[in-house]
């Protein structure tokens, strides 16, 4: 059976594996992509969206922009990492695929509440502000959504700084709103994402796939691989959207624990870090859980396999 | 020329007055009432603005539902201040004002962008939850709406706190980004109001009016007086939501002095203080401006003389 | 009957007139002087107790360096205000006074404790560093001490920001200890020192006295002058130090208010603030009180009046 | 060459075999011991000081008692972790080794002011208010001092809260003073500590010995397994404070990492946490330093091993 989910993204280097995983996926059925300033500002990010979806043949799949900035703190984005546009190295045509004219937040809502009760998961790989506002506008989206898997935070690691991850430290006050709604929340941070690192091998996968979609990916890796060498020293690049992707597909490639999560608003080291108990056993009734590893080649078949399964998406200005 | 404007309230007792004002002055054309939780929960305020308005005879005029929490927080209410109802001793029939189906935030999105730009001025009287959800989705509003008028927060003092004030404190993320967002606002606060006493003579004069709504002017007054001899030693209640109406109508009565004010979100003791910094001149384009007195007479007879206006409303249920 | 007091002190162009009134006061009694970094660095404020011990024949009396730096924070100067040297264009000798090789900490101790208990008033003008060391190691002190005095702080004023005053900011830790210690303490803070304003009139009558004192006084006022005008826009220079020894002397001079007082050490905006809870009377046993204003003739004329009674000193190396 | 210690220690069931390891190694010369208010009142754990210094013969070796209470927040003990004695379930007889007259902050300071530059190194196993108000005092012991070692933190775990240890979290704004002093430290955290678990194996090496302090150890252990079996789900209690000592006696035992190391003061969640940055290499500078591990047979080996070298030693009251 399918998995009906919204892609709320912020379009971004990984945020494009990650759509690409979730629409090659014959697990998932992507009803509709919203967007959010992070890693780049809105219109960028949504400009990125509007291409990809050509890209992959997103066909009739709304793509909404929403929050400019986050809730109550000055705008952040990260050109650093993932270039001036958003998509590192990667150049795209100007987009056709249509921009939907209602908000993401009317989006989501819609989305969501047109379903039936626990029919529809929202992944989330962006900062939150746009699940924030949805769940302050339409309280009922609490319990009418199936789940939230978001890639964001870390139990015991940051990147931003020493112990906050970018797309919860961008907007906390959306995080901590998401993290206490009382909906299952499935936090998929640098614990796992960090071993999602993109081998010269995977490399050449996308390579060998002979597609524009794989040469893409490649380029997308590429980008990163420059960006977190002189950035973070990573050999490597962790590849972090994609992961929270696989979790909703194949839940054992990324593991989790049940347990307590809370975002440190307050903080004057730690504003942005995602607080997880991990003491004891959590509570009976815990709705959150931390992904606390990855299996590298499994993820990497999954990503590889969906890119190959979009094969040569008509493009709409062919 | 008579203003537009939309209420943005907690019906609460002196949000009552405040209607009561701002519908029965012609200098006001009352476009729209958004209720959001504050005083009591969203389903008592959201049925006393519908009671309100068959009473003030608000035929036409749309009363739509808003935040039911703040943006961030946990929801506090004033049962001790405002009663069991949210309006004191005052007894209101079921409404019949048909709820509006839409959201606050989209009634106040769609009345302000309808109308000219710099047309709309919004006065809000509860925690500004509605207002930031608003341009948060809406960021066009900052530049459309004319001005905002909010009682809130002081310069120097509180009382929910030694230096907050309810509103302002119920949520001060939310009044953090309407402070900030670079439209024009004006803080009508406790200095000013803490000067709108509803003495004997006050109530004496509603009394002699002889009509329904004087009587509902008395019953509210009652309700206050009681509420703040027992809270806070207040001989005389003072009555803050109409202060922020009378300085729309009368800006010569609530005297205003220009100057940065932003709102303390992350005190021990302090969270939901606004700061204001008088210390020397505000700098030349500081759009924000705090209210430092109050004509007591000159107020006083402006809220008599609009219950007067008000007569006896053609009910609809008569 | 005179009060033995101690001045803990950061001099400071106030402090220097602070001495003055303390040590030509016949009601007070300067036990010992002791030295906090704070108007300017430890090294540069020990010098100037040093030199203005010699030139207020302050034979005797120890003059003892204390903290170099606050409790928890990084060190902050206010050179702009009382200039390089700290005593803004006054120019002293080289100091003969001997320091006393005991820290202050030491002194402050041995002082309060080798009198009787309740005999020993602490008078502090600087940052509150040497006192909430000297109870945390000698937590006797709090039951032995007859009060403190200290300026500092604020009702709803500040100066280094909207709402903190200098010398709470510069280390709000400490004055936290000292106000929640349990022992009696008087803030005179700016909402009492913003009156004690030097004018030209003030100016006259130091200038009159015709004594070498009298011309320093004159000195000093000039170089406040300056500062306020160009910093803060003070047409005449508020002499905040003395007024807590003019509180000590004449209470009726400066009336005070009972009412709790505690430290903002968390907030944003707001770190440094005195919070003081004025909404109602204060609990019986509430240790600490509010300055809440100033005669400022009586004031004045007090200040005079020492500066008179110290006459010229036999200098030390005449 | 023996190293020249000082054991700042708030004993505390850890505490008592830290210093049976300090004190029965033969690489250790320990020069004082002094006392802070941490696992139990400043009364209770100086009174287990001094019992222990009867029983493991510390002739001649000053106990001094120091601060009772924390820099600037109210005490905080442990006594569901170490009895209401502070010694679990042993009992030792009334200390005859008499208390110095000194305060901590003087014994801390003149024995390493009194000791040739680099000869000290300081091990703390409690709250760091000592420390802190030691170097405050003294500035120049962050200069004369050879290093601090000290039991505290995490990198990313906690114990009395999710993400903050119990030494830091009960006085973090000593931890931060110490931390950030530029003195040489080696945080000994609850990652390494946790490690440091006392399985029955362990206990019966100790009731091998057939000495009173063996019998002792064993108690202490007992006492340990009870209280972290119920709070914390541990089959085997981590003995924290010892380890700091090994990491003097024999670094290869406890390996460390040089990494920024600082202390969040004003995290709603966070207050407390040892915030590490593990991003990079550390800076060329650093003078923090985090332990990453503990070899589990060495440090035991070199535990027994010191109660045994203790042997019996001849009771003051025999």
């Amino acid at each position: 059976m399918t998995r009906k989910v919204i892609i709320d993204c912020d379009p971004g280097v990984d945020d494009a594996l990650a759509l690409m995983l979730a629409h090659g996926s014959p697990e998932l059925d992507v009803l509709a992509v919203t967007v959010c300033g992070g890693n780049q500002t809105l219109e960028k990010v949504t400009r990125n969206a509007l291409s990809l979806a050509d890209e992959l043949g997103m066909d009739w799949i709304p793509v909404a922009a929403g929050a400019e900035r986050p809730l109550v703190r000055d705008p952040l984005t990260a050109g650093h990492v993932h270039g001036d546009t958003g998509l590192g190295l990667v150049q795209l045509p100007e987009p056709r695929h249509p921009l939907d004219e209602r908000h993401a937040v009317e989006v989501i809502a819609q989305t969501v509440l047109s379903n039936g009760p626990g029919e529809v998961t929202i992944i989330a790989t962006g900062p939150l502000t746009n699940l924030a506002l949805a769940i302050r506008q339409f309280p009922q989206l609490v319990e009418h959504t199936q789940e939230v898997v978001l890639m964001g935070g870390g139990v015991a690691t940051g990147n931003l700084t020493p112990v906050a991850e970018f797309n919860i430290a961008v907007d906390p006050e959306a995080a901590r709103a998401v993290f206490t709604a009382g909906w299952p929340v499935t936090m998929v941070g640098l614990d796992a994402t960090h071993q999602a690192l993109a081998t010269p091998e995977i490399e050449a996968r996308f390579a060998g796939l002979g597609t524009r979609l794989g040469d893409i990916a490649v380029e997308l890796i590429r980008s990163y691989r420059d960006a977190y060498k002189h950035n973070q020293a990573f050999e490597n690049p962790p590849c972090h959207d994609p992961v929270a992707v696989a979790q909703v597909i194949a839940p054992d490639l990324v593991p989790t624990r049940r347990a307590p999560v809370d975002v440190e608003l307050h903080g004057e080291l730690t504003t942005g870090q995602t607080v997880v108990d991990l003491r004891g056993p959590a509570p009976e009734d815990c709705p959150t859980a931390v992904a606390t590893g990855l299996d590298h080649a499994g993820f990497w078949d999954l990503v590889v396999s969906a890119v190959e399964n979009l094969g040569e998406p008509a493009r709409k200005d062919a």
